[in-house]
């Protein structure tokens, strides 16, 4: 069997970062973030189309200049929940903070969803970007990065062990010999760490596919660490071909080197194809999406982010980047301090870097139908990713790619023509994880 | 327009406490309280029979002696948010603890679940009730009653305050005037308190119903006092007539001495019907039901749960109620507290208040269907409640009721004919909450 390509779909509803004037497209319903039916239709396509998941990204911070879709929108799981029972097949992944939740809730709340979907629950894990969280959640201060990314791997290795208080065969339900639940088959974990204290056993049990699956963007050498470790799915940074390719050796062989099977991780990479009938259509398009996103305030705002939701306007624009490394947390080597080198190493004002950060975000996916499908074979076979993890702006757009690229793509033999499995982990091609407390060897091993 | 009874549904799957037997009944499938589809048959139930609310409670801690729903059940909200795009109408009423939950979550996913239902969450307020809980949460101790009631009269208030960070009017999405948010209509509401520090604002908007719908269980003197000044609707204790009437008498009472309209406060009792073609058949019934739940070790497990599941095998069945008041949590005026006192007062022995415990559950509204409706009428007129909260055993025994009950508290005036709303508040007669925010005044206002 021949690799086959991943795809997941990424709704931003009226907009994500740096799509500042997609609320303004007539095509966008002004609610799309918070319809539950926007969701679903995207659910749908995403599954008519065989496409491996949904992915829910979030986040816990807003002030009146983030992007349109952070400002009102649904929380992920309760999202995804509901999509579940109106698909079948399609993995239904939620991003959800390991910073600022408890696991024995979260394991709970994945279990029910991967339960409720029959095996199709995953679970991104970020340990949450913006510093004002903290605040919302009883803290002056956001944690430090290498404390947020201990708590991570080892939120990650609690809910695990949660997910495992049941044995497969643990509920009997015999009625004939009156017995409901194995008490042998129940685990609690006791689990006391550096971050987290949980007795459990968790109060259910496990699903179709063994576990949620576990995804990740690990783009710093703590998150690269800590994807390589547990990730079973990555959503990686992006970039140039070549940068695409680095990081994607980097993960195999750092997820090697912690004995996994490199294979057992699948590596995403983000994707905003542009799709038109003729290769100048797509341009065309393209050009009016640059018009339509064009918001300097917009981006402005959007560098801020980066740096504790900081308000640039105070800066001279066409001076010299301003010396803000204080405002990069410590310990983090993610986008503050990579926008803090890059302007000085290129000598950029602040305009500038406003500016660069838009030009960051064109696709290399853009062109007739025949144009994108060469360009996505072409670095899948320069082992630049697993799979694409593609956002779209207008239903519209989801159409021009499902119905022009996708044939394509399956025509030459690189993306499914049915799915292989009712669940995510089947149809990533993961294993079940073995349950930790099971004595017995198991059908289902990794 | 004359007052009419509310409805509301409760759904125990594989059996809740004392229903023993209940998981070997063959009508009762062995996965029901995993089972996605279970709920929403109950919900299509309720809502064809035009109830109020479908009621999902909860727990956070298990182990092998808990009934057998407790052991593997799903998570309240997801479970809800999965049910809402099968219904339009009923309420839905999720579980959860303010003890061992953050606000800003919470409350997130709350206003989540009343986007997606358009306007039919409820929150039924909880402090957790099994000690047992804090060493899932990285407790050593569950936090004393006091602090639990102080804290959840605090989760509510700054709740509320999350739920009302958007103005209604907030998001003009004018494209001609290039604003999708008026910032002026987003607010922070920097919560200082004692036992909670949230900043806000949350990033989603009001629901059709301006916020969910508050229900609380107060029995104590704490619980009774924090239903009073921030419940809509309440779950009561139960008991006998008089009981209930006294019950209902000094909610009612407390509420307005907070400058509260008792009328915005609905009290729930339950009710486990036991309805058949004729009394005796019914009789017949109950205690068929009697028999499968005669389960002394079960009773003894139940019983222990009170006293942070303590194991009472260890002591002589016959010998007098033992001393276990160390047991019974500091500050505390529920369960484990008066049943030492009733043990003291009657004399019982540890058997004797087992057994009670059991007696405790039997239904006064036992009969055929005309019977069950004069009992029911019988205690709404009595002012013991202003609604009831219907626990079944079998998709036949909610038929029994719906067809056979419901059909005659309509005909007499008691039970609505439609619904007269969209939502729970609008449903239960509840006012939308004015936005604490809001300069102006609103056309919603209570």
């Amino acid at each position: 069997m021949s690799r086959k390509i991943h795809l997941a779909l990424h709704p931003y509803g009226v907009g994500g970062p740096g799509q500042h004037g997609l609320w303004k497209d007539p095509r966008v319903a002004k609610n799309a973030s918070i319809d539950i039916n926007y969701y679903i239709r995207q659910a749908q396509a995403a599954e008519h189309a065989l496409f491996d998941a949904l992915f829910i990204v979030d986040s816990q911070f807003i002030n009146a200049t983030y992007p349109a879709h952070y400002l009102n929108r649904l929380e992920p799981l309760t999202l995804l929940s509901a999509v579940a029972t109106h698909t079948k097949h399609v993995g239904l992944v939620a991003t959800a903070s390991s910073t600022y939740n408890s696991p024995f809730n979260l394991a709970r709340r994945f279990a029910s969803l991967d339960h409720i979907s029959g095996g199709r629950a995953g679970w991104n894990v970020v340990t949450s970007f913006d510093s004002g969280a903290a605040r919302n959640f009883g803290l002056d201060e956001h944690l430090d990065y290498p404390t947020r990314y201990g708590r991570a791997l080892e939120f990650v290795q609690v809910a695990r062990g949660l997910w495992d208080s049941y044995e497969d065969d643990a509920f009997p339900a015999d009625a004939e010999r009156d017995v409901f639940l194995d008490p042998a088959k129940l685990h609690a974990l006791n689990h006391a760490g550096e971050h987290l204290k949980v007795a459990g056993p968790l109060n259910i049990s496990r699903s179709p596919q063994g576990q949620p699956v576990i995804f990740q963007a690990g783009v710093s050498e703590e998150g690269r660490d800590l994807a390589a470790r547990v990730a079973e799915g990555i959503y990686a940074p992006g970039g140039s071909l070549q940068q695409a390719q680095d990081y994607y050796a980097d993960i195999k062989r750092r997820t090697a080197s912690y004995g996994r099977d490199p294979e057992h991780i699948k590596i995403f990479i983000h994707g905003s194809p542009v799709v038109a009938a003729t290769d100048e259509a797509a341009r065309r398009r393209e050009r009016e999406i640059f018009e339509e996103d064009d918001d300097f305030d917009g981006n402005l705002a959007l560098l801020g982010r980066s740096f504790g939701a900081y308000d640039f306007s105070r800066h001279d624009l066409d001076a010299p980047f301003p010396d803000v490394a204080h405002l990069a947390e410590k310990g983090g080597r993610t986008g503050a301090a990579r926008i803090i080198a890059r302007a000085e190493s290129e000598k950029l004002t602040l305009r500038q870097v406003v500016d660069s950060l838009r030009e960051f975000r064109r696709s290399p996916f853009v062109g007739a139908p025949k144009t994108v499908a060469d360009s996505i074979e072409e670095w899948f076979d320069a082992a630049t990713f697993d799979g694409i993890n593609l956002a779209f702006r207008t239903d519209e757009d989801v159409a021009a790619f499902v119905d022009g690229v996708v044939p394509i793509l399956r025509e030459r033999g690189l993306f499914r023509t049915e799915y292989e499995s009712d669940t995510l982990r089947g149809n990533l091609g993961l294993p079940v994880p073995r349950n930790q407390f099971a004595r017995e060897p198991q059908l289902a091993d990794d």
